[in-house]
Order: C-alpha cells, then sequence, then structure tokens
C-alpha cells in the first residue's frame, strides 16, 4: 500500500477502508461473479458489502429487486475474510497489492466492463510502466517447434523495440513469449489464473522466478486461490487489457487463447494473428480469426508494431522483393527489353526489334535510345542486347 | 469455326470476315497493344484494320488524332499475315479457333478490358462449358513441397465437387494444380502464355498433352508464338477471368501469381490465398495479399467453395473443435462442474462445493441437480463427482 507523505488521516483511512473492501469482495467473489457484480453496480463497492453482511447477520432474506439471497450466496466465503492476515499473506509471499488509480495499477485494465477487484503483483517492475508500451503474445499450449520459434523471436524483437511482453505463464507460445523476452533483456508480465504465490503450472516455477525478477508476475484473484477454468477466462481479459494490442502465435480452434483474442477485441484493441501452414491444427485458429476478421495477419515484429504501435511512429515498411533488372521498365520499354537477349548472347539489329516486339521502327529505335540511357541495353554496331 | 446448318451466305460471310480481322489483330498486335486497342475502340475492329492497311499503302502518315504512324507500326508484322495460312497451321496443331459470341468461347473473358482477339484450343472439352463452374489455381515456380501438395490436394477436391481448375501449366504450384486435377479424373485447362503448338516450360510437354486429353490447352497468342514476359501478363489476366474465383497457394513477393490476383481483383472476382509458414518466403505473397484485403485466407476446398461457389450452394461448414465434457455449459453450472473432480477422484459434499465455487447452498444444489440431471454429474451418498 503506497501512502504519499501527504495524505490527511482521511484520505489515508478511506484507503485503508478502500483496500479493505476491495481485499473482502476479491476474497468472496470470483472476478466475474454477475450478482456481485450487479450488486456493486446498484449500491457500490463498499454498501454492496454492507448489505451483504446485513442480510447474513440477520439470518437470510431477499433485497428487494434481487432474486437470490445475497447473504447466503456470499456466506460461507465471507466468514473466512480477515483483512489483516490477507496483508500478512501478500507479504509473505513477496507481493503487493494495487487497487485502481494507485501508483503501479496499470490503467488500461480500468477500461474492462469488469475490472479486477485488487491485483496482487510479484516483481520487480512497476506493472503500470511495463505495461504502458506492451504487447501481449498469446496461443496453444500444444505448439509447435514453429511457434515457440516464432513467439519466442517475436517477443524478443518487440523488447529491443522498447516493448514489454504480457501473457499466461502457460506451457507452449506464453511460455516461448516470455522466455524470448528475457531472452532479449526485455520487461515481461505474467497474469496467473491462480493465486501469485502458486506456481502454475508447477514446472515454470524458474520460469516465474525469472518473470518476475525482471517484469512482474501478477493475478486478480487472492493468493492461494486455485487455477480454476473461469479463472483462466478471467484472467484473458486481463491480458487483453493491459496491453496495446495483442498478437496470437499457434492456436487450435478450441484454444482458450481465442478468448483472449475476443475480449481484445470487445475492447477494441489491436488482434495480430501469425499464420501457419494449413495442415497444422494449432494454426487453425489463427486462420480462423484471420477469416473473421477479428484478428489481422502478422508475419513478423515490424507488422505487429504497425497494427499496434502509435499511429507514424512504428510504420512497417513496405515489403520488396529482390531487385530485377527490369524493374521501373513499362509499355514499349518492357516490350523491347525483353524481347533483346541476355547479355553473352546474340544481339539483335533494329529490323529483328521491330517485328519480335510488334513496334514501329521509330517506336524501336526510340525505345532502344531510351534504354541505352539509363544502362539497360547496349549497341555493338548494328546488334543491340541486354546489359 | 462452327457454321450452323442454318447460317444464310450473308451471316456465313460476316463470321468468315470477323474470323479474317481477329486473325489478323492476334498476329499484328500483343494482347494488351495500347494503339492496337486504341485505334479498335475508336473505329472499330474491321476498319481499325483498314485504317492500317490504308495507311501502309499510302506509305505512312498520320490518322487525326492519332500521334504515332499506325502503318508503319504494323507493317512489319502485317506483311506476314496469311489468313489461310493460319487456318492450316491450327489444324495442323490440332487446335480450334474460338471467337467471341460462338459456341465453345468462355464468355466470362467478355468481362475483361480487353478481351483476346481470338482464342486457340487444343483439347477434349468445349472451354465455355469447362469454364463454367471452374477455380482458378496459381502460385510459385519455386514452390515447396508443402505449397505442392496443398494445390493438388486442393484441386482434386474441388474437382471432386464438379469444378474444373485452371492454371497456367508453369512449374511449381501451377503444375500441382493440374496434377491435381488429373489425379482426381477432373477436368483441368491450361492457359499458356506462347502458342498452344509450344510446350512450355519444354519439361511440361507430357503434362500438357494431359491437360489436352482431359480438359484444354488455350492461349490467346498464334501458334508459333513466344513465351513472353508481357504475354505471361497479358496470359494471367485470362486465368483470372476464365473462372469464378482464383486462389493463390504460394507466391513469393515478386511472383507472377499476384499479377493474376491483380486481375482478378480488377474483375471483382473473389481471390483466396492459402497461409504458410511465416518462415517460408514462398508464403510472403500470399500473407501480404491477405493482409492488403485482396484476398482472403483459406485453409481448405471447402472455404474455396464459400468464397468463390454460388451463394447457399456451396456455404463452408462452421469449424469445430473436438467435443469437450463441459460444452454447453456456462454460468453456475460451468462453475460448480469445475470445482468438482473427475471421475476416481474424492468426490465433495454440497458445503464444500459452495465454498470452492462461491456460492450458496441452494445455488449449489440446484447446478448440482441440473448437471445431474443432463449426466454429467453423479452422486454417492453425500458426495458429488463428475461423469
Amino acid at each position: 500500500m503506497s501512502e504519499p507523505a501527504t495524505d490527511t488521516e482521511a484520505t489515508r483511512g478511506q484507503d485503508v477502508d478502500d483496500l479493505r473492501v476491495r481485499l473482502t469482495w476479491a476474497r468472496i467473489a470470483e472476478p466475474q461473479d454477475k450478482l456481485a457484480r450487479r450488486l456493486i453496480e446498484q449500491w457500490g463497492l463498499r454498501q454492496a458489502l454492507e448489505r451483504v453482511q446485513t442480510s447474513i447477520s440477520r439470518g437470510g432474506g431477499k433485497e428487494s429487486g434481487i432474486e437470490v439471497d445475497i447473504g447466503a450466496r456470499f456466506a460461507a466465503r465471507l466468514a473466512h475474510v480477515d483483512v489483516d492476515r490477507e496483508l500478512e499473506m501478500a507479504a509473505k509471499v513477496g507481493a503487493v497489492i494495487l487497487l485502481p488509480g494507485q501508483p503501479g495499477w496499470p490503467s488500461r485494465l480500468d477500461e474492462l466492463e469488469h475490472p479486477p477487484w485488487a491485483l496482487w503483483s510479484r516483481g520487480e517492475q512497476s506493472p503500470a510502466v511495463a505495461c504502458h508500451r506492451s504487447i501481449s503474445i498469446v496461443g496453444a499450449r500444444a505448439s509447435t517447434h514453429y511457434g515457440d520459434r516464432e513467439a519466442s523471436s517475436l517477443a524478443g524483437e518487440l523488447c529491443d523495440q522498447g516493448f514489454s511482453i504480457v501473457s499466461g505463464a502457460a506451457y507452449g507460445i506464453d511460455a516461448a513469449a516470455h522466455r524470448g523476452a528475457l531472452a532479449a533483456g526485455g520487461r515481461t508480465l505474467a497474469f496467473l489464473a491462480c493465486g501469485v504465490d502458486r506456481a502454475y503450472p508447477a514446472r515454470h516455477s524458474n520460469l516465474l522466478a525469472q518473470v518476475a525478477e525482471n517484469g512482474a508476475v501478477l493475478s486478480e484473484v487472492p493468493p492461494g486461490a486455485a487455477p480454476l477454468r473461469t479463472r483462466f477466462l478471467a484472467r484473458n481479459r486481463l491480458i487483453a487489457a493491459a496491453s496495446v494490442g495483442t498478437v496470437m502465435v499457434e492456436a487450435g480452434l478450441r484454444s482458450g487463447a481465442r478468448s483472449t483474442v475476443s475480449e481484445a477485441v470487445a475492447l477494441n484493441r489491436p488482434v495480430g494473428a501469425l499464420p501457419g501452414p494449413v495442415t497444422s491444427m494449432v494454426s487453425a485458429g489463427c486462420h480462423e480469426e484471420i477469416r473473421a476478421g477479428r484478428a489481422v495477419l502478422v508475419t513478423d515484429a515490424a507488422e505487429v508494431r504497425d497494427l499496434c504501435g502509435a499511429i507514424g511512429e512504428d510504420l512497417a515498411p513496405p515489403k520488396n522483393g529482390p531487385h530485377r533488372s527490369h524493374d521501373g521498365l513499362e509499355g514499349l520499354e518492357l516490350r523491347v527489353w525483353e524481347c533483346l537477349r541476355p547479355p553473352g548472347r546474340r544481339g539483335m539489329d533494329v529490323e529483328e526489334v521491330t517485328r519480335v516486339a510488334g513496334l514501329s521502327a521509330l517506336e524501336a529505335l526510340s525505345a532502344l535510345g531510351r534504354l541505352e540511357a539509363s544502362g539497360r541495353v547496349r549497341r555493338e554496331g548494328l546488334q543491340w542486347q541486354r546489359v
């Protein structure tokens, strides 16, 4: 908790109260619990909680306009809430607790329909700063070598260009993205579906430690919370919301990464998807997102920057193939140029050029003159050929 | 030349004259010769040719409104034109000559800004019939095994669904597309940039013979004409125009196949492009066309049919991943379902479900009841678990 020195007792009191209320909600309600959200919309964070407590203490019963017993709904979890213990627990697992509007809070999260009650952050970096210029890279757990390599090099190149990499620390593309960022000496943030005290998946405990050292490991569910499926879906909206844009690198048709894309689309954030072979089932989700117009096909870091970067600042250079000797030629000059033989082969006189190119002698001579002036053809005696 | 028995002498005379004029233009002017096109726009096919002949016979000089000497331009080639010999030559190489509006003429070609003067066709099939329901498949000469295999299987599957395959008989994707069609016992058409008497590339003479047996080999340039670059570009517009839609399978950034795409776009024809690994330079052209919005990403024959087929008749089925046991679950049921342990593990009583899912006992029981009714969970004593 940050408490600037200039704070009065009153504001400090408010902050403490805000913290207490938010930590309680985080402990009793799932991130996207519809009933909790409705109560809060109606009465605000604090009063909604008071009503829940009142309902419990008077032994249940219904509030007007709410068709379920709100006391009964939250009683089981509320009985275990202890804000002081939450603070101790956060300190014990090395996490700071961030609240909306306070230093360190990634302000992009406020654009969510349901922003987190709070964030637990374990790491060396301020999430607010790291998210400011960041790209989320998400994708399949069962990724291929191709996908891992691309996710990793994409992450590394984007870090070289001053972006942080946001992902979810899962197997496959997530891990490759974090590793690419780490290898490039960049910043990377992992949003978890469980408490920041848990290493999930367990085999990523080293990776998570490195992410914390070079960025932050974040969660909206309190320490101790298990990684449930609904929490993954909720977590995905944070990955989509925290960054400037999202890139999907390999995802099957049923990949959870597609929910991250949906969240990013709902937030009007740019979404890119990397294509792959049509024979690869873990590229099928990417192809579907591109086909549906939800994602833009991207093939490299420059195109991701073009998609996500500040206008004008990060435009991808146009892609050109190798230079060819007839580049820039058109019309009669191209027609004459291509009739002529390559260097070392027999030349052609004007009459032959005229007939083969289907031009008048005047046109042929004029085109030959222009081609000679630009150094593309040369004449030896009466014979013309390419340079 | 088809001459229905009911023709009067007069119409027959007109047909013969049309044939003579068109064969002459085909011999003296390149397919997209701007001067020839301008003369014809101004005076029509026949009168424009008469003016060229007049200009030559009076020894040159300029027509009003045309800034070059039209006699001089066409004199060299016109001196060699002999319509009777053209007919003999066509017969000798086993080709029929098709003219716009006559039987066998693929009427889609009339949508071109510069339709061919005539078409030489060598083969067993009527190009008009074969083009009616056809897809063009084009791409890189320097294709990969992946591209060849996809082009081939795409062609085969489209043939199975009653499409003919149009391409250009080049190395790589073109050849793979023709071969895929042939292997499926389908119809395939090859548009050449040279005369239909020439096997270009030479190593494709067997392939071209097979295409002729199972479709047709076509060209707008007369027998004997060499494959010049401008003729390839002109030929590409025929490939784009002759079919319902075009699919690009592998193309480098500078591939000629991209000109086919441009022609198809200019004709408002649907264009698909197959993605590939971003590391493959011969997929870079496909990715660029998709990024630029000129082509739609397609991954299989169903999606090509969806893109090119008749509305309603050929819609691609939506792509679904494998069925999962929590499919169709949402809200509280999903929350309860995912708290429960898989079959074989320890069950949970309602109190535990209430706490872990963060629900009231009533909500938990009601969700468990619905899950039991749909056969997804079962109860043993007081313990609930997944089925």
